[in-house]
């Protein structure tokens, strides 16, 4: 894993490591009660939204491979690639912000068509 | 402007500047000939290739603001919002490898589907 002199990425490194191992439980210890999420489909408020948001996810997810990861004091940037059931390769960027060692605000940019495809596919 | 010490930053951020300027001559001027760009829709091979991709973009975009940009000496993110005419907020993440002072690399993340959307609420 990269060392890193970054407080936020020690965070999201974390997170993502945690989650990107099924474990929701780890991955969720490092995302504040009242985090604010704005992720592709619109604003995802509080931890229990998050967790809805996140859990399905962990359970169509092969594989994760980091790209990139940067950060300073609080804030914090992964880029990875991952595999799930439906879609071979799907990356995503997370851009977050580190309150008190937890993830408080966090802007998740991937790409839901091959997402929406592989559901149109599926539904016929 | 980001003042930074990494060399791969510097270039992501002054071809950030020229095509968010609606500058494509001065961003392709920071694109390598033979640059490799994954994005959402596949992979681009080449300049014509990336030109042909931001073109048509730069011409929908109505503002763009940075969220994010780290780097080290040969990679740098950049995380930013767009508004553009079809889609009000558009958020990206471009990871990019830069070589002789030119992008040779990029991983291109946004959500392709507001603009589909936007493109079937047109057809219609």
């Amino acid at each position: 894993m990269t060392e890193t002199t970054s407080p936020a990425l020690r965070v999201a490194l974390a997170y993502y490591q945690a989650w990107t191992s099924r474990d929701l439980d780890t991955a969720m210890s490092y995302i504040a009660d009242d985090i604010v999420c704005d992720a592709p489909a619109g604003r995802l408020q509080g931890a229990a939204a998050y967790r809805a948001f996140m859990g399905p996810f962990t359970q169509i997810l092969k594989h994760a491979e980091l790209i990139a990861s940067f950060g300073d004091d609080t804030t914090a940037v992964i880029v990875y690639d991952t595999e799930t059931v439906p879609v071979p390769s799907a990356p995503a960027a997370e851009c977050v912000t580190v309150r008190d060692g937890k993830i408080a605000y966090s802007r998740f940019i991937f790409d839901r068509a091959p997402f929406d495809a592989a559901r149109a596919a599926t539904a016929t």
